[in-house]
């Protein structure tokens, strides 16, 4: 058993950790940060905590938090500055912000500008479990994976095998995600009178998750590499489906086959095969921890498809989050993230 | 042909009025009056005037205002002072705000706080032409209904004739509303992810509307009665809902008969019948200035079922004004409003 | 521990059932009965299921079930002159449809044609756990209550104790469903472009769940009483919330002190107060077993209005059977409806 | 002044021709035509045409239609027999589905199977007005282009100039759209349960508008090249906006600039830009005949992403089609189109 203390806990993302964790097996006491709320019950801003989570939130020194792993999922701030003192106290981190995943010094201060800590760059582990598994189990402070770059970096990795007959200049990614991605602050561009019935593109040339992934990628596949991405929101609450293109010469084996084995021990990502064609359904992961890919082959073109779908807080965020925990400290990979998504 | 001049054009009934506006043949110019917009193109904010309405906002002293007619889309404000001096130079007022809808000075100025003006009030016209078209067609100032209240007006009207039979205590409206009601501001309350597959209730027990319901069924049916409204929004940016029960007496003529007879010179009022029952569809009146309704008795109960739809930014709100005006000027009822809803 | 047979497993309320007990910690085995689908895996219909019941449908010979419970999630059929034999053999039988649920023979006969049995109609139980907890206990066959019912009943049920000062005449009830209720078979009025953006109306004065309502109440209050209840659908899948309103002398109690009170010891019932107004929120219960209740009154008027919410198809369905099946096996009753609603 | 046909005026296409037809200044008569609904009033199936287009369907004996121009807004079927017949009397043709669009008569059968007709297909101009307004004005029959057609094809086709920098096997398409492109017939794939708050991939290597899109861009460019294209459906009823990607040498001019252009006459094609973006809006678009369009570039990576948004029943069908007529008849572009996008 654990204590664990969320930092940020007034957010969508800090509201998710909290409502998992709070059927967590193996979780003790929770504490609930935010310094805007602290006093208020927790249901009081998480309506759907009411009578499960109904303690209110604290304003905490962070110096002074005693529990067995504190996951931040607090906007980037000074509060960077107290990791490596908890990491001293035996405290494991996890993050939930873009900070310090791009473990390159100068890419990381340019996509995300503010805050150098060279330590916290060099211990950070990137928390992908399907790629770094051994590495997460033994890390002190983990950086939670971005919910685009999961859902496009998940469906990328099976083609590590072939990368020599890919054209890695030309992987191309259109993602359209739900819209509690962009965060609980209201804003024009997410005013619902204006979000209604539509798909809206934005940072179409540029997201921040797009270093990310070629970052992770190039690491992967230990080879230069482009994604092309670009991300737009539709009308739903949650969800990310993200459609990549590449271009391969021939391969003689079935990519769906090589998928199926691929991921065949991981719990947590599913690979779907139809009769006609191989597509993912994204209803089928929201409020879940899964990630579902499906793989389809033109091989007179030479194109290759692959449509990955999953839930940008759970999977995209908190759930990949509370994996990592659950890997961190030993515990059984499924606890907390016991979900199953619901037709219709 | 006139000239016109809308101040408040930054809003959503300040843009769909020009919208509407720029297809009206008997207009000629018109000025977009907006203080916090002044210089910028209009369709750089209402994008969806684009090529249509390039001139930009202007920032317009209001006493020097040449035009034949203004539309006030503008919060309550201090312009409430130089209306009775447009008025005195001839020009026609048209207010889309609530203030001085309700023609009793100390419940106006409950309802709507500050900004008394008795001359105001007593020169107002309601602006529901189904109700008081004779009057409209002379008047100089016309306060324009209420989204809500027009969909509920236009639906007890016809039961006038049977007040003698009717429960008046227990007149009973719920209504639905697409989110653009609320405005262009965002606002937690309508951030989409927290908005959409929903359906939220609000202002319970008491909407600024209810008042002016009571107010103008009051002095129709020249009776004491009382509305008990129940607003809420649901996941449509467009259109209102507005279920409405009341208890009769045996009635023994077909109100479905009655209501078509009762609006059968109104251009802009369509009564509904179906096979087995008499439900209008909101889609049909979406981007258009209709207001379809539908009358269902339960001679068993004595229960009559009204259900009225329209759109709330046109014969809610801009349409209705224009309707308003082409009256005012004595033009075709239809000038502008010649829209016809989508299927789907 | 139990086996668990679902009769109509290929429906919303099947898959439902399915989904929920995959999770329940007192269920071993669970047959899935489809005959449509037999042969086919679960999970090739409730895709959401894929690698959690993969397991294929089956075509039973329903005299050969040898679970100690079966769901009936079928529609209405032959099915009902096997039931009595399963009982015999000490079988729990839980029917997820209307027949039978309102214990009066030309009633029931009326409102759900063909079928009679009169065993059953005795021998049945209304599975609202609220209002007969402990002849459901005892009982060896439930018939589950309908979506809106729960949703309305639960809310006026805790006005019995203020039945003397109530219009019993006058309870009107207008509610807003999710699309899911009506079932998987798609049809015009569900089709997608023809739903989306809109509130549909449909069976304005005649709803099915409507008499049994009244039957309900009316053995609650132990006073005749008639219910006013007008459906429609809105654009989501799950939910609904009832508009109850009803109009009372003066009640000298805190309504929301006793609707907190009537429902303290209930696991499922969540009575829902804010600083101004009493108003639950759908998106709180979708994908749980809790309905919220918020009660609002309007002293000047006499008006008190309720707002009822719940899932369709867990507490309007499948979970609240699941609920029942727990308390006639003395299981704790949180089992397999540990549901906690996401934000947002 | 013409008269007009319409053939097959109960689908989606159908109720779009007659709702804008009736707007129109120079259309007389219009024949509404539909087999199954014959002797039933057109607005009681396209219920937003109530009160407007009242008259009956009729069922027409083809030989017999005496107007200047008939639609073929019906499923393919043995009236392409008579389509020749008609021309021979003057007769002018405009079919909105998918058999003659593609010139090649092995092609055409490949993706359209049945119904030969070389004549036809040698005398059908492709009802691209911005591609072919001067084969438009001479033609006898027009096939109007498909919707996720029209949108990819006005992306690409400026391009055209920098050819030879392209990759031109390296097309590529993603596109969502509203759910009213699949016509009114139910389905499960749009069953509204199943369709809400999700984007759903079909067809996702072979379309059969990407073989139209291949072989007009082939014609457009005088070069082979090769469209990769995968449309889904969200959750809207209309509109379709299109995500193209080419990758191309370094093109020394604003491509916006040349975009704009190239459109610059056009009546019906707005070319976007924004401050730091250029993504037009589908809801600019909805309910008009205008296709916006926005170029961005990546100097860096030589990743060209084009964003073009049409209303898939306008300027993706019907509004095209009447575009094609007014062409066809020298009537003026924008009558019967003069529409204007609603915000919200």
């Amino acid at each position: 058993m654990v204590n664990v203390t969320v930092v940020g806990a007034s957010g969508y993302m800090g509201g998710e950790l909290l409502r998992l964790i709070s059927r967590h097996p193996e979780v003790d006491d929770v504490v609930p940060v935010s310094r805007s709320y602290a006093g208020k019950p927790v249901s009081s801003l998480h309506r759907n905590l009411y009578r499960i989570f109904d303690i209110p939130f604290v304003d905490l020194d962070l110096e002074k938090i005693d529990s067995e792993v504190v996951f931040f999922a607090a906007p980037p701030g000074d509060w960077f500055e107290k990791v490596p003192g908890l990491l001293d106290n035996g405290v494991k981190v996890i993050t939930l912000g873009g900070k310090f995943r791009i473990q390159d010094a100068d890419l990381d201060l340019k996509v995300y500008p503010g805050y150098e800590n060279q330590r916290l760059l060099d211990e950070r582990v990137y928390g992908l479990p399907e790629l770094y598994r051994n590495k997460i189990r033994k890390a002190m402070f983990v950086t939670n994976p971005g919910c685009y770059a999961t859902a496009v970096i998940l469906g990328f990795l099976p083609m590590m095998k072939f990368k020599d007959k890919i054209d890695l200049k030309k992987l191309i990614s259109t993602a359209v995600s739900g819209t509690s991605g962009a965060g609980a602050k209201p804003s024009e561009f997410l005013h619902h009178p204006e979000m209604c019935s539509t798909v809206k593109p934005y940072k179409v040339l540029f997201h921040r998750h797009l270093p990310e992934m070629e970052f992770i990628l190039k690491s992967a596949f230990k080879k230069d590499l482009r994604v092309h991405f670009t991300p737009s929101v539709a009308d739903m609450a949650r969800g990310i489906i993200s459609f990549i293109t590449l271009f391969s010469e021939n391969i003689d084996v079935s990519l769906s086959d090589h998928f199926q084995d691929f991921y065949k021990k991981e719990p947590f990502v599913r690979i779907v095969c139809g009769d006609n064609e191989n597509v993912p359904q994204l209803r089928d992961v929201v409020d879940t921890n899964f990630c579902d890919i499906g793989v389809n082959v033109d091989p007179d073109s030479g194109r290759v498809l692959i449509l990955s779908v999953l839930d940008n807080l759970i999977k995209g965020g908190s759930g990949q989050a509370i994996q990592n925990m659950n890997i961190m400290f030993n515990f059984k990979e499924l606890y907390g993230l016991d979900l199953i998504g619901s037709r219709p």
